[in-house]
């Protein structure tokens, strides 16, 4: 499960873009974090003229056994609550998306309650949730692989140039918690946050739930075959593998993936340590009020110094692609930049002196 | 020139939008500015439900009789060549507003430029540039006078409920920067930027410019009986005075106002010592790479505690509108979020433990 990516490296047309980007009708560099994601899109459509028609919103829901060491601030069955609101179209992603024109899909990838005939929604459970990461694996080896497959199958159906990802399950921010401070070597209590709301005792507690998992996995991890997928396995998520899958597919096929918050980061984290190249297709939505999530997304532009830094920075602290969806509009720009916006030449615009 | 703007307060609609707000479906807090946002679009409409179905984004133009004094890395024609530019839709922020559905309006305030049989271009030409006011004052107070009904009159004639500015004219950072030190009483150095791109040794010369010329107007302002109008007659341009007869009548008319950059701020500025009131109006769409923006803002919020920080943070420093303009989708998105998503109640979700 390690798809072919392509690197956009090409610095013939890297250069022929800086070289479109300044002689647009602005001062040279005017447009900022826009130039930057503009870039990058002609990158990763191989040309100056990037086109996106579209952006469709993936929303993955899985539960977490990890909850039962009290990490987070709301019981379990909101995950499924939120997936009903998710359907009923009244949650905050299901606004922006509306509100941006971005189809919205969601997937139950390991939801812990039965659904029954639900039409619209998209149903991969691997199992009713993980098991309890600090006790065990939170998945086993074949339930890892099923849920990295659905994802990249849910992307070879999917006929969008741009994807974002969105998440909902309550625990996640531990699991990707335990993912950061596995692949960043830093201590848990630098990659835990206060989530869907902990007081500080509350965060140390998880950051010592973390810790001890960390401590329980290792050995297991240091011999799998392919580390960052054991990590996955033994600490991650079925929502957070399933987009493991997509986002590693989404690049084969040079999709842009616009990177939400925390969950979707450190999904993104092990996609990198899985095949680095993912991250030439990726643009950064937005740096979360979660804690770690800065220094997430520090860990990826050291692993791609040419990620452009993240568009937003609201104070977002939701999850569910809610920062994806607010960010699309600018990468949407970026591209009109590139294809509708005069140069100086043909506006018949004078130079600077 | 000075109209009835009712000041929002009513702590009772306060409370009750804090309480909406609260009880959607989302941990506490967790849509940040959104939700700051949302408050204040409440307040503006006097509800619980503010809609916006729509934002005009207005863009002024006026040259500067002070680039005689070389403050400029662009020649002065190109104030009218990008106002063609505007009007063939080929500039930055046409394709911003574009993008995110704003119907755009061009106003000739007082480009150094006769431009024939234009349809599509307001003309409300106070004259061919303003005076050189390192030298002079910029206008004369009836064409101050002129300007400000000029801009109010395009508000009047407005019925979208939010209107963006965005603005045009070579060497109007160096008006705007004057009046920022003019207004924040802090030397010219603190409040110059590169504009479109001076080298340090042009910022240290317009520097100089401005704090010449703060000497020689400060006795007539300081004699004047209205002395903000005043400051903006002898220091702003037309496209800055038409700004803040624009944003004094759209607060008047409980508009929105999604003030773009520098410039835009500058006229705000100068509104808001004529009436602090057009502060619960507004919403700051960006903060700008010119050096003096961040000034400004901490200005503006120090007048007005309660208007959220800026929104976006991308490192423009275009004018034009293009700040506020990728900033739209934002605040149409808070609005939503107040009149479209579910609260816990109603989408049964459960609360915190």
């Amino acid at each position: 499960m390690n798809p072919s990516i392509t690197p956009t490296h090409n610095a013939a047309l890297a250069a022929q873009l800086k070289q479109a980007i300044d002689t647009k009708t602005k001062p040279l560099g005017s447009l900022g974090a826009i130039e930057r994601v503009a870039h990058r899109l002609g990158m990763i459509q191989n040309t100056l003229q990037p086109t996106l028609n579209g952006c469709t919103l993936w929303v993955f829901a899985g539960d977490h056994g990890v909850v039962a060491q009290g990490v987070s601030a709301f019981p379990q069955e909101v995950t499924w609550q939120m997936v009903e609101n998710y359907l009923a179209g009244g949650a905050a992603v299901n606004v922006f998306a509306r509100c941006n024109g971005m189809a919205l899909h969601v997937v139950d990838a390991g939801v812990a309650h039965t659904f029954g005939d639900k039409p619209n929604l998209i149903d991969r459970k691997i199992a009713h949730g993980t098991a309890d990461f600090s006790q065990a694996p939170a998945m086993s080896a074949a339930q890892c692989e099923q849920a990295l497959a659905a994802g990249a199958q849910l992307m070879h159906d999917c006929t969008a140039p741009a994807v974002a990802f969105g998440e909902m399950g309550i625990g996640n921010t531990t699991a990707a918690s335990a993912l950061l401070a596995y692949f960043s070597l830093l201590p848990a209590q630098q990659c835990v946050g206060a989530g869907t709301g902990l007081d500080a005792h509350g965060v140390s507690h998880k950051a010592l739930v973390i810790q001890a998992a960390l401590a329980l996995h290792a050995p297991a991890i240091a011999l799998g075959e392919l580390p960052a997928q054991t990590a996955l396995q033994h600490m991650g998520g079925f929502e957070i593998a399933m987009m493991v899958g997509a986002m590693l597919a989404a690049a084969a096929q040079r999709k842009v993936i616009v990177v939400d918050g925390f969950i979707v980061s450190s999904a993104l984290l092990v996609a990198a340590h899985m095949n680095p190249a993912v991250l030439d297709y990726c643009v950064l939505a937005h740096t979360s009020a979660e804690a770690g999530h800065a220094v997430l997304l520090r860990e990826l532009q050291a692993m791609n110094p040419a990620l452009p830094p993240a568009l937003l920075g609201l104070g977002l602290r939701l999850g569910e692609g809610t920062g994806a969806a607010l960010a699309w509009p600018l990468v949407k720009a970026a591209a009109l930049m590139l294809t509708d916006m005069a140069s100086f030449d043909t506006a018949q615009v004078s130079g600077a002196h």
